[in-house]
């Protein structure tokens, strides 16, 4: 794709001392563009992403909404031949950014907390939305595995090494699907953070990898209601995050019994901290002093 | 509202030279419910916010939307009564999520590019999506005044002491509308970086303050599309992020003649840098050595 990071002069400003300096220069800027998703010939859902992956991210998306089980529930997913543009020269262009995605089978009705509401009367609440979350599950949540904290740090080190679009940007979020031997299965980055958990969890439909019983999600933003229900309809045990939880992503892992770690934050020389909110129990704590 | 912050037992694990410590304590984190909006009777969005400033988030949205245009094309919006669950002792509650707008005339037309999108045929892309941005905007972009650097690193500074979610939680992002000569007008925070805008927005909406073109809008996150447009549909000509830009942020600005800065990064000793992504006009560079 080639599409990942933009060129772009900007202005730089910098105060030093109290002197004021301006300059040009060169800088590179996250890809951030329009991606249309149809299913069956109907318009579905419009997400802003990062281009590259774009099967992925659609199996992710539509497994996540429920609308599918496994790779087997579609047909096919590609890019729409007619999403033509006229380029600078007036030259037919397709621009990758239309992905027709056809079923097997009828779809099977969405499952998420938004189709819920939008057909319920009153009531919606934090509770409201953990119960059909739950509901909605396919797999339980294995209990067969723990991690040492240790392996939670050297992880995030080469998940970072890893983040060149992050390291030329700034600008995007990571996701990773790893193992609980620490090995980094899949990596993606995104202009939006579910967008990249969308793309790894795709990449394990793809490879009929779920339920991902064995794996741990990394992801380098922080964890919202939205990633823990993706992680749980993936089947994934434990959820780490970089940075902060919020009060419905905890409760959620708590409700389906995901261990929920947060502010994982490593230094080179292996030292780090992390905040367990949730389900300890897959945390090897055992050496604690 | 006071449900902006919940208080939770955590484990904290820390690896310090090597070894391995891990404890019990009382954290905060930032609460995220759903908000269910409601446009005379119909669902029409639901979002993951944080609780308080819902009718300043349920205008901004609407604006944003293209669904109103100014406070009088409301007839109300207000806490849906209907919206009870059962509390912990089996008493009847509101959730305070579920928000009903009433319309005095019938709606506008929606003008985002979802809405353009989901009625359109082929050939979505970025280019597309900022032709839209700016069809639909009812605001030329005024140029009739500057800011210094030095300006926007102050107001960086006291913006961040305001931060008391970001402060206990690490989970929120704020944003806030600045007059030119410094003084922050709101300042809002939440869970969702763009409720926070919508909140802000929509604050200046029921003020009668639009369109917003002697202000800049401050975010403490990165600037995507959405949140280009969002300022865009309000009159804003500037918009200041503590972080990146997406290049359809940067091309949306570029195009509607909106100053856009990235990286805004101060110090304590007032030093501190950004990058300016488009019309650098509006930043007096003139004392630059």
């Amino acid at each position: 794709m080639g599409r990942v990071t933009e060129a772009r002069r900007i202005t730089t400003v910098r105060i030093r001392e109290g002197r004021l300096y301006a300059g040009r220069k060169g800088d590179h800027v996250v890809v951030e563009e329009p991606l249309d998703i149809r299913l069956d010939g109907a318009p579905l859902s419009m997400t802003m992403r990062t281009p590259g992956h774009d099967v992925e991210l659609v199996h992710g998306f539509l497994h996540a909404e429920g609308y599918i089980a496994s790779r087997e529930d579609l047909e096919q997913a590609r890019y729409c031949d007619g999403a033509v543009v006229e380029d600078e020269s007036g030259l037919p262009r397709n621009t990758y950014n239309v992905m027709d995605a056809t079923t097997r089978v009828a779809p099977r009705r969405p499952i998420t907390i938004k189709n819920v509401v939008t057909s319920s009367a009153c009531g919606v609440c934090g509770t409201a939305s953990i119960d059909e979350v739950r509901t909605a599950g396919r797999y339980a949540l294995a209990a067969e595995w723990t991690v040492a904290p240790e392996l939670l740090l050297d992880v995030q080190r080469r998940f970072d090494a890893e983040q060149g679009v992050f390291a030329r940007t700034g600008g995007s979020h990571g996701a990773a699907l790893v193992r609980h031997d620490g090995e980094i299965l899949v990596q993606r980055e995104d202009v939006g953070r579910h967008n990249a958990v969308d793309k790894v969890i795709g990449w394990a439909l793809l490879e009929d990898r779920l339920p991902l019983s064995d794996c741990f999600l990394l992801v380098s933003s922080r964890a919202s209601f939205e990633i823990a229900q993706k992680a749980y309809a993936a089947g994934i045990p434990m959820l780490v995050c970089v940075s902060a939880a919020s009060s419905l992503a905890i409760g959620t892992a708590e409700s389906v019994g995901m261990t929920l770690v947060g502010f994982l934050r490593g230094r080179e020389d292996g030292d780090g901290r992390m905040n367990v909110y949730t389900h300890p129990e897959r945390l090897d704590l055992s050496g604690a002093a």
